[in-house]
């Protein structure tokens, strides 16, 4: 079983992935998980809602979410991008379904209702944020999918255990969701040829990862990357075989990715 | 097996419905049906996106909907209203999973990309409708999900044959669900106490419509009751023994329903 990451920015090609989706599914199961910041942003920009950026008291940047926020949410993630991505499986003769970490219950976690925050030198306390983090997958719903011929397409919000709706991490969601399923092979699709030394560069490209050397990395990755890598960390650890990041703007992107064009971890 | 279809009118009360909701699950299989459609015009009207609002030459109000409102109509059908809606119910701990009629292809339906218009005294042909009518309902889905104790949530918009994303009318997909899936009940919970003889006054409401004499009612019925009627003929052509259409907005709206406080039809 192969999962399938499809990263939310702006040149992600999903044409071009889900045709190689469809020749993958033939052979094997596949779940795909998507993100959708580039909607989330542009839809939250043209809506005067604006997504709101802060510094944790602990040094990480972080998403507030308020209540409209979660609408802007559920709009992108779980209505334009998961049903068009659908729509396009559909047309290629995929029986795909799409759900959110909500339905069934897939994604559960911890609401984060308050945040200590940094503005300038000082510490603040925030309120009323609808973030937080998935630590328990529900399996069943993902696999009577699969047992019965579904691909299911799968996108974030969770659902807290007070039944709140939250924003969360996909990527902390793919590695718990790698140790619940026994999923053995990731591939994750980037707006980048692969992991680089150089975030800046993208001839700094790094063809291969041992496992074990995994922190030497997450130390010099920046911002998003290193969230990532600290995701596949998790992966890994829950018995993840071997994992790919690679170019999610290219033609033919699982094949090379298959193929090591990207960087691979194992 | 009961089918609630639930109005997407802006005064329609989702607590109160969907505690109802929760209450019938304990003891029968329940499918919910939703509309979202102040949500849409809402979203619509701040996106600079207006509905539009044609008249065919056959004399039917219709809506154009073209690529930009597709979208809107995924946003705000699939993704806020479906998914807000699936997390209520999780809180009242019913295992709920919501799908659009794209998943799992579970309608399917015909595109009308050119329609003949009137304008003032002209006819015009306009090119380019994302709408059409569902004629195809594919339960496997719906049926895999009742048969693991999920209670699907459905709404539009449905996929055409040719794999595209179409608008279309919830009421004549219900009626087709009832043929295929042999449901015997349908409520109907909308913004007024029941079938209303005269629309603009709550104390004309109709106690009990004989099967038989529904054409004399789709008559004088106008507007969105009118097509509402014909779907309930539909369904209940199709074998459907009982339909309720009863007040959305007021506390226990399937209780009353049941309790004969609106309008039965049999």
């Amino acid at each position: 079983m192969t999962l399938i990451r499809i990263g939310g920015g702006k040149e992600i090609n999903h044409d071009f992935i889900l045709e190689d989706v469809a020749e993958l599914a033939k052979n094997e199961r596949v779940i795909l998980v998507h993100g959708a910041n580039f909607q989330r942003n542009e839809l939250a920009q043209k809506l005067g809602i604006p997504v709101r950026l802060v510094t944790l008291s602990s040094g990480k940047e972080c998403v507030f979410t308020d209540e409209a926020g979660i609408g802007v949410f559920l709009m992108s993630y779980a209505g334009l991008v998961n049903k068009r991505i659908v729509a396009k499986l559909q047309r290629l003769n995929v029986n795909a379904v799409g759900i959110c970490g909500i339905d069934g219950k897939i994604w559960m976690g911890q609401r984060s209702e308050n945040l200590l925050i940094r503005e300038g030198s000082k510490t603040k306390l925030i309120t009323g944020n609808f973030g937080g983090r998935v630590n328990k997958i529900n399996p069943h719903l993902i696999s009577l999918l699969l047992d019965n011929g579904y691909l299911p397409v799968i996108c974030p919000p969770a659902l807290s255990d007070e039944g709140e709706i939250i924003n969360v991490d996909n990527d902390i969601a793919v590695a718990l969701m790698a140790k619940e399923m026994d999923i053995k092979k990731i591939i994750f699709l980037i707006e980048a040829p692969g992991f680089l030394k150089n975030a800046e560069m993208e001839n700094t490209i790094i063809r291969r990862i041992e496992k074990e050397k995994i922190d030497d990395y997450i130390q010099f990755a920046g911002g998003r990357m290193k969230k990532k890598l600290m995701g596949i960390k998790m992966a890994l650890n829950a018995g993840v075989e071997k994992i790919y990041i690679s170019d999610g703007r290219v033609k033919n992107p699982i094949k090379r990715a298959l193929e090591g064009e990207g960087t691979i971890i194992c």
